[in-house]
């Protein structure tokens, strides 16, 4: 499989699209605004006698849809009020929106980003001053993460949100995965996040700040129940249709998600082995699978929350599926994964563990 | 009608899409060769002593269709064989593709633009030195040229083909156009080819190059069948289809196609007025209708050439006609149109005017 051609979060504006079904992730972008606003402020503070004319941005796996847009307007806003206490002119911004060429930019760019702009431009006008006239300049950029995408020393800012656990390639030495589709046991395939870290290494100019949110895990166990158990699930639903015949058991063995969920220690590591960056922050959080409840109560059982999981990792997983079993078992696959997302979170507490870390380029 | 909103050309990879019926617009763009040639020669010798690491180059108006990379292509491989020659090392090259944001930047992202990086990889791996490792980072840019785009003094080179002729919306005082669809008395619409001057001005750098090759007229009369020959065409075919009740009267009276071709006169004249740039080279030629006949001859009378422009015309006026007299129509629409084509092109020498001119920004 080509992750390049087949990973995309699902298109348009349908009942199965990511951009109807990315309330967690929007969950997850809200935990980091904190740290967002820390790294904007250290930015504007350590090139404040110096300070361009114009700035470029970029968020990397932007997807398509009403999240794509989230952390840039993020930005804009803590720079404007940056430039509003500081009383400096707000400088141009460039923003680059990056995802693979497979993600529906043409959604974005006629419908997401025209809405963005309106509203932004209405924001602006309840402004005084100078710092109200906003000059953004918003560009599309198809390509992978794991290679280079932008100029040498040219942006002041990265972003990624839940993007970086999804991998370049299926990890290898996965041939034996029977009956499983998430990796489990193969060495951790670091290579692709050192990759990237050498290359954004050489796309920041120095001084300049990296925010990553990728899914993780607390435990050291690559093969623990926290990273497996979402994609555990999905195979409890694969291999009950190979039982009855629908599905080729070959077909659910030689299937495995692109994806990588290290832990803090891991990350911290590759940071320090790749040498471009100095760690600012570095956090674990946890989110509920479950958008409505924050907290478990096993004496609320709600369908909904499995129901919307379930459109969740749909629009997230769809076009993967639909590559490796084809199109006509999609809707019975899902039905069956549906019914257990509801009961294991009627049973348990279920949530995805975030790894958020801030870098600061220093070399 | 919103220029912005219904203008641009078919999508996609159909029968009728501008991708397969863009033969002219390729035409127009070799035409340009030596004067693209000029400008990069221009550009790298004058910066020669403080040439930067990376160059930025805008295609404005790219559309979606093996044209689109057309320019870039021309001037990557201009740009490498003059490094080549002064041994120089290529300089990393960011290019923006621009378009209205309903073009279709998803087909170029996942279909032209693979393909074109491909080739130029191959093409690259034949040369030897330092100016055989290219690195080029592409961009698509959803807007208007007809306001700002790109951050202040960021880019070395724009190049725009066949898309200034567009307005950013219907000229005013066309009420009384009557059984016409195209300007033919009104004032000319120097605002906006002012204001696009205006921006360019303020995101090229000092020195930096602008080819633009658009539709105009030799004939200082702005209703001369130079460049209205094309639209009474395709009104006659609407006037009757009016007459056999097909259409009514008011929505061909209604609609006007937002372009305007000008003279060479009147191009210097808004040039000289604007301020920003110098005039390196003003030029006017012709490009046939019938992309096959390069010379008119009335003894060979191909109905291919009324066909293909009738399909090339389709390509690029569907959306707008669409928009105006609904779908239903548009097969009759152009049945009607091409064979109208095909009389006028036997009969007559056909041909657009085009006017070639190579800015270069000077304070």
């Amino acid at each position: 499989m080509e992750v390049m051609q087949v990973l995309h979060m699902n298109g348009g504006m349908g009942e199965s699209s990511y951009a109807n079904n990315s309330l967690l992730q929007r969950k997850v972008l809200l935990t980091t605004k904190p740290i967002m606003e820390a790294a904007v402020t250290a930015l504007f503070s350590t090139a404040a006698a110096t300070f361009p004319a114009s700035l470029a941005i970029a968020d990397l796996g932007c997807s398509s849809g009403p999240n794509t847009l989230f952390a840039v307007s993020e930005i804009i806003n803590i720079m404007s009020n940056l430039c509003k206490a500081t009383k400096q002119e707000l400088p141009e911004i460039q923003v680059f929106l990056n995802d693979l060429p497979g993600n529906d930019f043409n959604t974005i760019f006629s419908s997401f980003l025209p809405r963005f702009q309106e509203k932004l431009s209405e924001q602006m006008k309840s402004k005084n001053g100078a710092w109200a006239t906003l000059s953004c300049f918003f560009n599309g950029v198809p390509g992978s993460f794991y290679g280079r995408l932008f100029p040498r020393e040219s942006l002041r800012l990265i972003h990624s949100s839940y993007s970086l656990h999804w991998l370049s390639q299926v990890p290898r030495g996965l041939e034996g995965n029977k009956g499983n589709i998430y990796m489990s046991r193969s060495s951790p395939p670091s290579r692709d996040f050192s990759t990237f870290l050498e290359c954004r290494g050489q796309e920041l100019v120095v001084g300049g700040r990296m925010l990553l949110t990728l899914q993780g895990r607390r435990n050291d166990d690559s093969s623990s129940k926290e990273c497996c158990y979402i994609w555990d699930l999905l195979a409890i639903a694969l291999n009950e249709m190979v039982s009855e015949g629908l599905i080729e058991e070959e077909k659910v063995d030689s299937f495995n998600v692109p994806m990588y969920t290290p832990s803090p220690k891991e990350v911290r590591g590759e940071v320090q082995k790749q040498g471009s960056f100095s760690i600012d922050c570095l956090e674990v959080s946890e989110v509920n699978w479950s958008v409505l409840d924050t907290n478990f109560n096993p004496n609320v059982v709600s369908e909904d929350g499995g129901y919307n999981m379930a459109k969740c990792m749909r629009a997230v997983a769809e076009p993967l599926l639909i590559e490796h079993f084809g199109e006509e078992i999609i809707d019975e696959v899902f039905k069956r994964y549906r019914a257990q997302l509801v009961d294991a979170m009627s049973k348990e507490k279920t949530a995805f563990v975030n790894i958020i870390i801030l870098l600061k380029k220093i070399t």
